[in-house]
């Protein structure tokens, strides 16, 4: 049993805002995060996936696929988008880094055939990560 | 004569697009950086001062007060910001990496006493970074 | 269920000696680092957060909240310090990584309100690190 | 219990080549990485141990000795070393980043005395990693 | 007057020998990158630019234009090669990081139209690199 | 002619004091790093010589001889020190990044010998680093 890694990027950017709150919770809920206009980040995207190695090939998982999966399911959706506006999940829940990792998790997770989706790991920058193991 | 760097990161989001242009020709010129809701990056500001070392400090520059300038002239203003829109610079000039360079240093010379500005380097992200001397 | 991982950095000085060892068993087994004068590191400490993601906000825990127990409770008592000297649990402890990620494990555990802490790691430098995941 | 992991790193080349395929199945499978003449990466070791820390040295483990065990066990072998050529276990198996893993496994866990191996983990490059945890 | 700066990474292979030497002073002068076998790096190539920034775009340098001339001059050539055998310039020179830097200037210098080539960087590892500014 | 540069760490402790000042003003210069039972960092050191590529090695500089004089020069009396204690520049001179940088300079300087040295760098942390060139 091995697990692979692979790590991507990409640009968005996102706000805090839940429309239940009144502007002054949201405010101080989320603070600058608030801002409407949108700010944003060079996301990092680590998918691990876990199976055995198969001795023809000597790899867990064929990475040019893993790759092309991770492109159409994830960064083809995101990079260089607004994610409350632009990304569908995001219509109705909160793009946090947690919610992030859930949802890229959610789109990854039927589309990997050989190997078993095992961790996504989002880091918003380089000292806040989010790890999600698809536990309810 | 000694050179001092601090670095600072801002997460910011932008979009690229000329006025004069068709909305072809941007789309030509600028691919999905055009994109009007904007996307985002975690910018890595490094600003360089130049200066003789203090005897009674063993400093080029007080650290506290450039860091402090840095805040106030540049974080304040920019992070969590969406650039085109909340940063008067960019109202007329499009927010590239370069010009980045260039609004940070005209914000930042007139500001340092003691030490002299040398550099200000922009990262985008891990890759592309613009780097301007002052120089006409 | 979300993990959810904040970094921080300090600068301190330690020194290893045990006072139950001679002055030559303590340098074969501490080599330079049994100089009594001291040396330091920029230690990395990630703290990783385990819990659900609460609908109202988007987050495991509240970012801010979870910044101020790292400060209040690691960063002020161990940031430009001597660990020797000046942190409590050194006074009879041997300051190696592996125990600093346990004494910061028995400060942030207590005062962790909503998530519950997960794994506190350590890198005394890049290229070594210790995790602590409360395990007796 | 505790987790100490220390980074080694060596530079070493491969290939990929199945003698099993045709030379058209191998190019499909592995693309520029069949290439005979091998290409190279500066690859990154992590090696985890655990154990419990000796109350007479702080330590999970003498670092000394990690260190050695490391470099007699792999950096002698691998670095500055063309992968299939010159390593044993590529004779037969291919040098892909899992079997770099497992390689690394087997020569590691025998000759650790104190502490137990609990994963090694290697980075082809800073996007690509493998992790074995000695799980059949 | 701005200065832009843009990576790129290839992974590739070589070894270090001088037909002229014996092989015992191939060996005292290489040491273990005499190797014939050949081992490798994964190298960061920094290419910087010089120029004025063009109003109408924001830009010293169209960067998608900027990336083919690197991906076609220099990476697809030596990415996933044994230098020494498949790059035409290492069958005379050796490819040391120096003369890396300076084949890389020699094929991208007369490419580039708009902007002026100033440096070139390049890493053989985190901690090793060479810059060629074309001066001779 | 070619720049090459060379990369080193060392984790030493150090303080900031000025006897001729007050207590008071001691602290309110040097804040927390007025401390005097030191505090510490993993100091990164960049040495970049200058020179001719020699065409029977294709170096600037023999390496393993750089990194000898790096280790004899610097490495030995810093690593694992107490700037201001064990560092006889320091008994006089404050030790911070510019000192440093300026120290180890004159160490290095009249040691190299077929390269000229061109810049000393010392990275206190990652956002923080002093430049010197010989420049008086």
């Amino acid at each position: 049993m091995l697990y692979l890694t692979r790590k991507a990027e990409f640009a968005a950017s996102h706000y805090y805002h839940n429309p239940d709150l009144s502007p002054e919770e949201n405010r101080r809920l989320f603070g600058k995060c608030n801002n409407p206009n949108g700010h944003g980040h060079n996301y990092v995207l680590e998918v691990t996936v876990k199976g055995e190695v198969d001795p023809r090939s000597g790899f867990v998982v064929d990475l040019r696929q893993l790759k092309e999966v991770m492109n159409r399911e994830v960064l083809d959706a995101m990079d260089h988008r607004f994610l409350n506006k632009e990304v569908p999940e995001f219509a109705t829940r909160i793009p946090t880094t947690e919610n992030l990792a859930i949802a890229i998790w959610q789109r990854l997770a039927p589309k990997l055939s050989n190997a078993k989706l095992h961790r996504v790991r989002v880091y918003e920058n380089h000292d806040l990560f989010a790890d999600f193991y698809g536990e309810e």
